[in-house]
């Protein structure tokens, strides 16, 4: 596996991996501390595609608050470790400076209610224009036919989708399951920053979407009704919720009832650690399109 | 020579192209209303690519008056005759539709100096965030190797220059000189609104001009001075410009002399036609970088 630091490399690599066959390019954009969510994507892409490549960037530009930047947990020796071992080609590590230079003046903005809710009101908006941003770049430098992204950041994968389309990016944007551990928590980068006793604290998140999913299931439609469910679990556990939020699954636009896919989202704060969480919401007859 | 309405159909024929040979693949963006200028930048692109593509598409988002758009000259049948004859081998001239569907909500924005003076004051700000979109969008909907842009409009060549390299666009911007008239009038698809009498007034602007590098040759270097020399020139002929502008060549900010390359900028209404023009000015031992 090579690892490489600029995008003139990367584009050179690629270049030989086209000549080399007509493999399909697969690209797997990460903030590095991996963990089995990060996995389960190098595996949906070695299943679709002939040639892995792993990015690895903590992307000053989509973080709104200074501390979590400087916190976010940075292992690059593990992760390429990691990255080897499940079968990546090679990972484009790039530092700040090969992907926003001096005199860097150029914002990939996504307008409307996609980048105007959910996330957008805990971390501000500037946080979508940084992942549009990083993301085009990236799928630019790397022109591969598929990218893999993680369903636990559904909204990031609905504003990616669009600049993708918006743009003409000419790259499939494939969203993956989100992988939980044992207790149920989705794995996340971030979970290595709570204590014991938060980790105990953080299980009610999926809890409450269980808890909710299982009202569905008995019938319950409204989301007036499947939103205090979530808040009984919340509140239960200590928890206040930064939102808990029932949306239409393409839009994002405020549903009342789960007539069409709904997202369930949930963001809260443990202990320092902002987490989110979701599930995809839909009547037993009803096809995903998600 | 095909003409083609589709991102699809115009990726298929660039595939094609690399397929049949090495051949560089360039682009000439044009909004139709073909005249000398477009017909020099396809000569370029001849010069310089094995296979040219030229886009006709009259972009609703950099426009910022309504009046302006509606009058904007379309004369399709009459520019694909001109573009064949000039050795196009393929029109891309979509519907708006098809860059711009349903629900899009993407804007390349390029921030600073480059987008908040000269054109940004008499079109808007949004004037280059609708060029720099719509460019992106073409480069990356044509994969073009090289594009070919007229130096007339040399504030869009620095906006699009700045978007290549921050999105890492793999695409050369080229810049070509400004196409005259006789009468010393820079080409523009906008003349052709220009009566009997707003044209004798409007090659004040280009005299104007001459009248700066005039003094220049005689060892004038200071702004003011030069200002001074274009604004008497305009008066004289009854135009009160709306900028006549000395801004380093790269930055577009304020130049009070001609030590580094100076782009000397007019923009004036003439009759119901807004005109711009410009020169590049170097002192006699300073390298165009340009």
């Amino acid at each position: 596996m090579k690892i490489v630091r600029t995008v003139s490399e990367l584009r050179g690599i690629v270049r030989q991996a086209r000549t080399n066959g007509s493999a399909l390019i697969g690209l797997v954009p990460t903030m590095g501390a991996l963990h089995d969510g990060h996995l389960s994507l190098v595996h949906a892409a070695r299943r679709d595609c002939g040639f892995v490549i792993m990015s690895i960037f903590v992307n000053p530009k989509q973080f709104t608050e200074a501390a979590d930047l400087e916190g976010y947990p940075r292992q690059e020796a593990a992760d390429t470790a990691l990255a080897d071992a499940a079968g990546v080609d090679v990972v484009f590590a790039p530092d700040a400076s090969e992907l926003y230079p001096d005199g860097f003046a150029t914002t990939v903005h996504v307008t409307g209610p996609l980048t105007q809710t959910l996330e957008a009101a805990g971390r501000g908006p500037e946080h979508f224009d940084g992942v549009a941003t990083v993301v085009s770049k990236l799928l630019i430098a790397a022109g591969a036919d598929a990218a893999f992204f993680g369903q636990k950041d559904a909204q990031q994968v609905l504003v990616v989708r669009r600049m993708v389309a918006d743009l003409g990016i000419p790259t499939d944007i494939v969203a993956c399951p989100t992988v939980r551990d044992s207790d149920g928590l989705a794995k996340s980068s971030r979970n290595v920053r709570l204590s014991g006793a938060d980790r105990a604290q953080a299980v009610a998140i999926p809890r409450a979407l269980e808890a909710v999913e299982a009202a569905l299931a008995l019938g319950e439609t409204g989301t007036d009704a499947l939103h205090s469910r979530a808040t009984t679990v919340l509140t239960a556990a200590g928890i206040t919720p930064e939102y808990v939020a029932f949306v239409d699954a393409r839009t994002l636009l405020p549903a009342t009832d789960i007539a069409e896919p709904v997202l369930c989202a949930i963001a809260a704060r443990v202990g320092s650690v902002r987490l989110i969480d979701n599930t995809l919401l839909t009547l037993p007859d009803t096809i995903e399109e998600n």
